[in-house]
C-alpha cells in the first residue's frame, strides 16, 4: 500500500515573509502535496509539486454540494532547529472519521502522515522561528467529479498546503470577549457538527459577523435543540473552571473532537486537577458566576492553543470572568502545551512526532 | 449598473448527446457565463466564454469553508422552437436570499437574469427537443479568496453553466418509494436550511446512501428538533392530500422556499382545491393512512416537477399511498406545469419568460 511520492521541485523559490508580518493563513510555501482518487482505482499518483492553482471543472461537486473535509495542525521548530508535529496521528484519525460522515473514501492514515512529513521536510525552511510562530498545515479532500446530481463524488483530490503563521497573541496570551449565540445554530445531533467539513464553517459566518459588529471576538454556540447547553466557542472547544473543578461539554455528536481538547483533559488529569466531560447549561454558568464560583473560562484549539475568555455576554448578562485577566489554569495549560510543542518542556505523553 | 457582457465564442463546438442518452447534469454546453467580485470594486467583468476549467488557488475559501450558493432552473423549447424560462425571477430572488444568509454580496437580479438569458440564447441549439427534456441552468457563486481564516471571502465568482437533461421519468411519471429519516438531520431552525448552499447537500449524502441501499429513492426529512414534523423530501418540497385537502409544511426557516412548491400552491388555489401550509407530523400522516384518508403524496421541485410517492416507510410502518399509483392531483399538476413550461398550456399566471 505504501506508494512512492513523486517529487517535482519549484524552479524558483518565493520570498519568505518577515516574522513581524506573519498573519494566519495568507501566505503559502513553495510546494504542495496532491493525490487523486477515482472510484475503482483508489488513491493514486501521490506527488509533491510547486504550489499552484487547481484546475477544476465548473461542475465539480465541491463547488455545488460541498462534499469536502479538512484538518488543521502545525509544525514547530525547536531552538536546535528540529522540526516537529504535535499528535498528528489524531488529525489523521479525525480526517477519516470526517470522511466516513461525508461519504468520502478513507485515506491510509500512515501514508497520509508520511506525505505531510515529507512535504514539511521539503519546505522546512518555511517554518518560522520567532516565539509563538509555526507552520500551519492544512490537509483537505475535495470532490472533483463534474456532476450535478446530489450523490457522493466518484473522484477526489487529497491536498496538503502549508502556511507560516504568526503568534496568535501578538502581545502574549490575552483574554477575549465572547457572545453567547441565541439565534443561529452551528450544528445539531444527526447533522455534521462532529465532522470537520466546509458546511459547518459556512453556516457560522453570519453569527460571527453579527457579534463582531458588537465588539465580540467569537460566538459561543449552544445546542441546536434547546439552545440551553454549551457546545463550543468559535472554532474551538470550551472549558470552564467552577469551584475548583474544570468542566467541558461532553462529545455528543455535534461537537468537534478537538486534539487540543483531548490534550487539555490529559494534562489536567496528570496534574490531579478534577476535570469532567458533561452537559453544561448556560444557566449553570450564569449561576456559578453569580455565586462567585466561575473561576476561569477558556477555549482550546490548534490555532490559539488556549484562548482565555475574559467576558461572556448572554442575553442581558455581561459576565466578567476572573477580573478579565488570564486564569492560572489557562496560563499553565498554554505554557505547558506550547512548551511541549517547541521542545522546552518534556514530552511526557509522547505527543511529538519529529520530521526528519 | 447594466454592464456589457463580453462575448468570446468557442472555437470548436462539442458534439451534442443523443436525446436517448441524456442523463442529469453530466454533459455541459459550449459556453459558460462568469463574473468576478472583489471587495471595494463590486461585481465586474461579466463575460461569456468557452466552457472551461476554473483555475483557483488551493487556499480558496470555497474548498475549506464552503461559502457558496447555487440555483437550479430550466430552459424549455416549444414546438415552435421558442426558448423559454419558468419563473426565473424567483430563482434570482432566492439566490440573493441565500447570499444574505451566507455573507455573500448580492447580485443585481435583473442583470443576472439577463446574463442567463444571453447565455441560453448563445447555446440555444443545446436545448433538447424530445418530450420531457430540457436545458438545466446552474447559476452559482463561489468564494475564491485564498485565505484560511474563517471569515467571509473578499473575492467571489458568479458562474452559470448549462446542461441538457433527459426526462426525469423515462417511462412517464411514476411513483417512488421514500423512507422517513429518523437519525440524520438535514437542517434545523437557526441553521442554513432555507439557503441553497453546499453544506445542506453535503450533509444529506450519508442518509441518502443508507436508504438507497434498502431500495428507497429518497429520504423524507423530519425537523431537527423533535424529529416529528415533516420538512422536505430529498431535494424537493413535499405535499400530502388528506381527506380532500392538500397540505404542505409551512416555511419555517429550515425548509427550502421552492419555486415549484409556490407554483403548486397557486395552481391548487386557482382550481379551488383546498391547500394549507402548516406544521404536519409523521404521526398525523400515519393516522390518516390508517383511517384510509391519505389520498396522495408527492414531491415538487425543478428537476422532477412533480414526483408522486407510492410508498412511505416510517419505522416499522410501510404505507402504500393511492395503491402505489400516481394520484389524480399529482398528475394534473404535472401535466399543467409541464404544459405551461413547454407551451402547450396557457400561461395564465404569466410565469414564462421568453429567451430572445
Amino acid at each position: 500500500m505504501e506508494q512512492q511520492i513523486h517529487m517535482e521541485y519549484a524552479a524558483t523559490k518565493k520570498e519568505k515573509p518577515n516574522a513581524a508580518d506573519l498573519q494566519f493563513g495568507r501566505v503559502f510555501t513553495d510546494h504542495m502535496f496532491i493525490m487523486d482518487y477515482t472510484e475503482g482505482k483508489g488513491w493514486y499518483d501521490p506527488r509533491i509539486i510547486p504550489y499552484q492553482p487547481l484546475s477544476l471543472d465548473p461542475a465539480a461537486i465541491v463547488f455545488h454540494y460541498g462534499q469536502t473535509v479538512f484538518e488543521g495542525l502545525k509544525a514547530y521548530v525547536t531552538k536546535e532547529g528540529e522540526a516537529r508535529l504535535f499528535r498528528p496521528e489524531k488529525n489523521m484519525e479525525r480526517l477519516n472519521r470526517s470522511n466516513d460522515r461525508m461519504c468520502i473514501p478513507r485515506l491510509d492514515e500512515t501514508f497520509a502522515l508520511s506525505a505531510i512529513k515529507k512535504l514539511v521536510g521539503v519546505d522546512k525552511d518555511w517554518i518560522p522561528t520567532a516565539p509563538g510562530t509555526s507552520l500551519y498545515i492544512r490537509p483537505f479532500v475535495i470532490s472533483t467529479e463534474p456532476y450535478l446530481g446530489v450523490a457522493p463524488s466518484k473522484q477526489y483530490q487529497f491536498i496538503v498546503i502549508l502556511s507560516p503563521v504568526g503568534a496568535y497573541y501578538k502581545e502574549g496570551i490575552n483574554p477575549v470577549k465572547i457572545a453567547v449565540e441565541n439565534e443561529f445554530v452551528r450544528a445539531v445531533k444527526g447533522g455534521t457538527g462532529e465532522a470537520k467539513t466546509a458546511g459547518n464553517y459556512a453556516s457560522s459566518l453570519k453569527a460571527q459577523e453579527l457579534v463582531a459588529d458588537k465588539g465580540y471576538a467569537q460566538v459561543l454556540w449552544l445546542d441546536g435543540l434547546e439552545k440551553k447547553y454549551i457546545e463550543e466557542v468559535g472554532s474551538m472547544n470550551v472549558f470552564f473552571k467552577i469551584d475548583g473543578e474544570v468542566v467541558t461539554p461532553a462529545l455528543n455528536g455535534s461537537i468537534l473532537k478537538g486534539v487540543t481538547r483531548n490534550s487539555v483533559i490529559k494534562l489536567l488529569k496528570h496534574w490531579g486537577i478534577p476535570v469532567t466531560e458533561r452537559r453544561i447549561s448556560m444557566e449553570e454558568i450564569h449561576q456559578a458566576h453569580l455565586a462567585g464560583k466561575l473561576e476561569e473560562a477558556f477555549g482550546a484549539g490548534t490555532a490559539a492553543v488556549i484562548s482565555p475568555i475574559g467576558e461572556l455576554a448572554w442575553n442581558e448578562n455581561q459576565m466578567i470572568v476572573n477580573d478579565g485577566v488570564t486564569g492560572k489554569i489557562a496560563k499553565q495549560l498554554y505554557d505547558t502545551l506550547t512548551g511541549i510543542q517547541y521542545g522546552t518542556e518534556e514530552d511526557i505523553f509522547d505527543w511529538i512526532v519529529e520530521v526528519k
